[in-house]
């Protein structure tokens, strides 16, 4: 019989004592068994912090897990905002019934992700709930980061002409999960892009003093992060279809499964408005890293101030695009 | 037809944007509606961090609901370090038809409770979980304080002699929820508990140097938190029954329920070990507090380095208090 969550692990007693002491704590290198941690933070910037619950189903998918995803997500979020992501905290919320030996693939992913991303996971707290009460797990990660004084991620600062920057290839975190919870394979396989985006960042912003606002292009996809920036800054932006990096596989994907890989969820992927100077330059130092060697120039901001988001087409018309008002693709991440 | 929660509220897209922007964001006064939030951040002191998934069933108690416990467990996990709680974020798992007009509440509970604590909710996230997935919602919420230097709660400077202070009776909440389960009422009604406590907490800190620990006796009630002390201290403690109050209401329902109060969940209670000479000034000082009008001296520091909790009945005789194994109340918090 393999050893499964039960509710007992929850309760605040001697299970749960054991589960933390023997399996979370010792993963994530943690000091204490306490409920907070105290930490050093210095002062020399602003502080960043952020959250984010991880529903994704399957927990397992090719390319990833729900634990390395609970890591990259909010390393990301934080690093989007031009922030050196520092610490983590992790609330799990387990279903009775859980295998363990999920839980301890799970947190094992968690703790190695965040040591390729070089930051610390530092609190914690474990819940159970009744079989049939949640799915399988539920993780939320806060995040806390630092930024420089000088470096600041807005919307405002956009300017027509910018341009518009992709990491690499979109749509890949989307279709692996659902190609999974669909039963199909590809040859090649396609991979979740799941990446913490840290390093890429640092890099970026060592390069380019022009970069106006990074996002990476999670739930709804490329479109939905670009209509939100374009409607913060009240700019248009016009983006070339032929320009925009999908990976053939992906591409395939979609039309079976009848979906828009502009709207798919990412995880390894960024999004950045640049100063138009700067565009070229930067382009060239992140295609020399690992996670951006697709890295591509997609559009530029144009001169009217309406919010909108206008796709050039390869048949050479042009398609406005809009928020998707329902729902996409569920439980991407 | 009442408005419900459709998995489209999850997607990223304009249901979502809409949830956020008419509902989360102005009811905690959010500047932005970015995933993450920048921050000053006092250098003079350190920081601490902690989080905390609320999972309590029901969504609405006597006494209280889960998004005020949501608020108050971590500002509470943050005073019990001797922290200044100043920032939250607020992760929300919702299940797939939840009433919107439960949600608002839940919401409007959070920012009411910030308020009274004063702290700010500055970074949030919502996702949707297919009906069946989740039980109504789940918040995580993880907490940002600041501790001045000079003040660190660690087990290890407890020391023999060192008197056991709790701020209050003990078991309120968890009765009041179990109550509400079995749809048992009481007369005088009882009350969940739930409070933040930073308040009375920079009291004590103000008015005594001698606190050694502080800590919220939540999930498995008094004795798994002293137990839990008692064993990183590797020291003993002697509680006296007759000096830990409980109001007359709980102590009968535990009877009735087959429960223990001593194990029982509380959400604004402290219990704190304070060297000798300061335990009555600070006593004093407590009573004076609305949240604190029975503290009492329940116990002490025995000269044994066991790691036991032992507890003198009023019957004369010594009972070893132990961890529970397994469950007791579920889903309490």
């Amino acid at each position: 019989m393999e050893e499964r969550i039960l509710m007992g692990h929850g309760s605040g007693g001697l299970m749960m004592s054991r589960l933390i002491r023997d399996l979370i704590a010792p993963a994530f290198e943690m000091e204490s068994l306490a409920d907070a941690a105290v930490l050093e933070f210095s002062s020399s910037g602003k502080m960043v912090l952020t959250t984010d619950s991880y529903v994704i189903s399957p927990l397992f998918f090719p390319g990833g897990d729900i634990g390395e995803l609970a890591v990259c997500g909010t390393v990301n979020d934080l690093s989007m905002m031009g922030a050196r992501p520092l610490f983590l905290t992790a609330g799990f919320i387990l279903e009775e019934g859980l295998l363990l030996s999920d839980l301890r693939k799970i947190v094992f992913s968690m703790a190695e992700t965040a040591r390729r991303a070089g930051v610390r996971i530092v609190a914690g707290d474990t819940k159970v709930v009744e079989r049939g009460k949640c799915d399988g797990l539920f993780i939320n990660t806060a995040g806390v980061g630092v930024v420089p004084e000088d470096i600041s991620m807005l919307p405002g600062n956009i300017r027509p002409g910018d341009r518009i920057i992709v990491s690499g290839p979109i749509g890949t975190h989307g279709i692996a999960v659902m190609a999974e919870r669909n039963g199909l394979t590809f040859d090649p396989p396609i991979l979740s892009d799941t990446a913490p985006l840290n390093g890429l960042v640092a890099d970026m912003l060592d390069a380019c003093s022009g970069i106006r606002v990074m996002r990476d292009p999670t739930r709804g996809g490329l479109v939905t992060t670009l209509k939100e920036i374009a409607g913060e800054a009240r700019c248009r932006i016009l983006l070339q279809e032929d320009a925009i990096p999908v990976l053939a596989g992906v591409r395939g994907a979609c039309e079976l499964l009848g979906l828009d890989h502009l709207y798919v969820a990412n995880e390894g992927v960024l999004t950045a408005i640049v100063e138009k100077q700067g565009a070229e330059g930067l382009l060239e130092v992140m295609r020399k890293h690992p996670l951006a060697r697709n890295a591509a120039l997609i559009g530029e901001v144009g001169t009217e101030a309406d919010g909108r988001v206008l796709l050039e087409t390869d048949a050479g018309g042009t398609r406005l695009l809009e928020l998707l008002v329902g729902e996409h693709l569920p439980r991407i991440c």
